[in-house]
């Protein structure tokens, strides 16, 4: 059979058959290969069963160049890897000195005696190359399995990505490799399709031999601009340019960016802080405020004001407003914002209030209500949206659209762009 | 060859080995598929490859009973498994009418026009028999092929899981079934192997017929209590009330109960109320007590006082506190308790001040440095913790020791279990 794809994945563990755990790694791994250019073809998930296993190795090494098994190096009876290859290769288990000397090292730095069950871990298929492994005790080593280079990879996330740069090495070594040059762009507010529309209409002005991906998470939407040589760089600038023409106030960074980090910078520029009054996010939203570093910059002081009570005494909003006009209305947030913005000296502010669910709806302010008031003292508005979805959801979403309208009113863009249009609310 | 396992999984779609998502589905399945004591033996990831599709369908086929295809169910041209099952089985591809009638009636909710790309979904196998899909478009099927079953499901999450209770009941027709009667609990603040060892030291008052799992989560780790008929229910509570004597300061819930739903059951309890002043932590502790639902029957308000200022205006910390020990200090966490039990008439509160990183460590104060206060007005105390790791790590586990130190003070618990004694600074 001909070699149907470059690199193909065997996964193992019973963890990862009960569905106890997400398998993250081969996700780690095709990345780092993607950058330089070469494909994960096919991937088998078996659990810790001698049988299945050599059936899977035995199918993968007869259709890719190179196999990557990850998992199964531990020190336990249920890792199976080394003897795994030993048995499909028909090649004895040896002790391999440099694992030895691994082992060794990595027990002294950690004050540990080297037992019998680690040392099993130095018992590798005669001929097996190690991988080195600066943070854990798996030893990681590569082989040739009936025609492919098979390379043993750990389990444990942190491991194998410091791993990768030498498996990417050996694997381009092997079969020939490219670098990918990707940019990535964080957007908000902004789908898939509708990007994937604007781009067509210019498809004229779209840069030849630039590939426009997509990567989707919530809230934040990912693009991937990619070409294939150094040589189009200047073809990537131009894409990235007519992207930040078309949908340029939704991109709000580069790399893994967040829409914190987005207003961190905003606010950096115009040498301004803020400040957040929060009801039905609960503080969430100074919460990503401060997961960034840098943000002592920009934030002072946050209020968290759940109870009516509370809005009244930390706040200062009047009893009577409370009551005319109920704790989620255009008067309380407005009050809100003024009480933070004193209380704080910040220079702008959020404050939201609404209802999170899953009770305290009525017919006039059903769950997913929710009030909004941003800004200056003397330059701020307010916006009533209805946001659908789980308490979970909603307060994800409202964080960000808080972010990300506090963002628009510093760096001065279309303040209320269509994706807050969409949940604004419409009196029936 | 004999068929090895009773479900195989066959998942399709490029962004799965291009590493831009993370399937969760084949989680999905396997969980709940293991509540019925099926097993999922093997799963084959492939992308939108015609040949590698067919292959991986085949080899399934002859291996296993069932076998679940993920993906691939859309209206256009990637979406390939209705052709592949046609052309590895062998069949032609006609319109179902029941499919027809699915597409016009989610159409018509939608207020849509059923058009050519849509049909194309109703284009099965013939003699496929249609899976119930409630909630979207996509068309799932049953059908034989070469002798296994064959199901395929949509690659939407939220499709997929409204699809699995039927899905469940035909597998479990054709395989046999039983029921995994499982009792989760989660526990914070004990490893796996610290557990393991305790229950091994009682391994003659272990119930026989109960096993126990693990499922490793951050900040909490969820133990699995499992037994394989309604008979043996009993000996699987006698096995929780041994973990309950071995570990019982550690049990936080059932379920998915998180520990600021732990915490919030024991302040119910209590009648009390808390409050929260958050230097390092930023509003997370916050955040965490306003994700559950019925937060607002023990929570009123929370303060973020990020600045030095800040603790001083808003939290009433004296200036000299803080210039004469610094905000991250024993005394300054003290005066921020006192400020927020005293601004929100709470009964109880939590107050935190420490170095988070990247930067702003000294000798003196590491990075990683925190002091917690935590308590009533008369009845409180601090401690100075070293907490290692990044700085989203740092703020969610020290949060997480916030919420659970607060937790054992409302329960009467040991204050400072083992784990946080790790953390604990010693002078050097």
């Amino acid at each position: 059979m001909s070699k149907r794809v470059q690199v193909a994945l065997l996964l193992t563990g019973n963890e990862l058959m009960s569905g106890d755990t997400v398998d993250s790694n081969s996700s780690r791994i095709a990345l780092a290969l993607g950058a330089h250019k070469i494909g994960v073809g096919k991937k088998i998930t078996v659990g810790d069963d001698p049988e299945l296993l050599s059936d899977s190795l035995i199918d993968l090494c007869a259709s890719a160049e190179v196999v990557i098994i990850n998992g199964g190096l531990g020190p336990t009876e249920d890792d199976l890897t080394a003897e795994l290859i030993a048995e499909v290769a028909g090649k004895v288990l040896v002790n391999h000195p440099k694992a030895i000397e691994h082992l060794e090292m990595w027990c002294e730095r950690r004050g540990l005696e080297l037992n019998a069950s680690n040392l099993k871990q130095a018992l590798l298929p005669e001929g097996a190359d190690l991988v080195a492994n600066p943070i854990g005790s798996a030893v990681g080593f590569a082989t040739e399995v009936n025609g492919a280079l098979v390379i043993t990879t750990p389990g444990v996330p942190v491991e194998l990505t410091a791993m990768l740069p030498e498996i990417c090495d050996r694997i381009a070594t092997r079969v020939g490799a490219g670098t990918a040059f990707i940019r990535r762009l964080q957007t908000f507010g902004i789908g898939e399709s509708t990007i994937q529309e604007l781009v067509n209409k210019r498809n004229d002005d779209w840069p030849s031999g630039v590939t426009l991906g997509f990567r989707s998470g919530l809230p934040q939407l990912e693009l991937k601009l990619q070409v294939d040589d150094a040589d189009l760089l200047t073809k990537r600038d131009e894409a990235e340019s007519l992207l930040h023409e078309l949908i340029g106030d939704h991109i709000i960074g580069h790399d893994d960016d967040q829409l914190a980090m987005a207003l961190q910078r905003a606010l950096l520029g115009q040498q301004m802080s803020v400040t957040t009054a929060e009801s039905c996010t609960g503080g969430l939203i100074a919460s990503l405020i401060t997961r960034e570093a840098g943000s002592s910059q920009i934030f002072g002081s946050g209020f968290v004001t759940y109870s009516n009570a509370a809005k009244n005494s930390v706040l200062g909003v009047p009893e009577a407003t409370l009551v005319k006009h109920g704790a989620v209305s255009e008067p309380v947030v407005l009050a809100m914002l003024t009480g933070a913005l004193e209380k704080s000296g910040s220079d702008i502010g959020i404050a939201v209030s609404g209802i999170a669910g899953p009770g305290g709806g009525s017919d006039d302010k059903p769950v997913g209500t929710v009030w909004m008031a941003w800004g200056a003292k003397e330059h701020h508005r307010a916006i009533r949206l209805q946001v659908p979805g789980s308490r979970e959801r909603f307060q994800v979403i409202v964080a960000a659209i808080g972010l990300d309208i506090m963002r628009r009113q510093v760096l001065a863009l279309p303040p209320i762009p269509h994706y807050i249009q969409r949940f604004i609310h419409r009196a029936p």
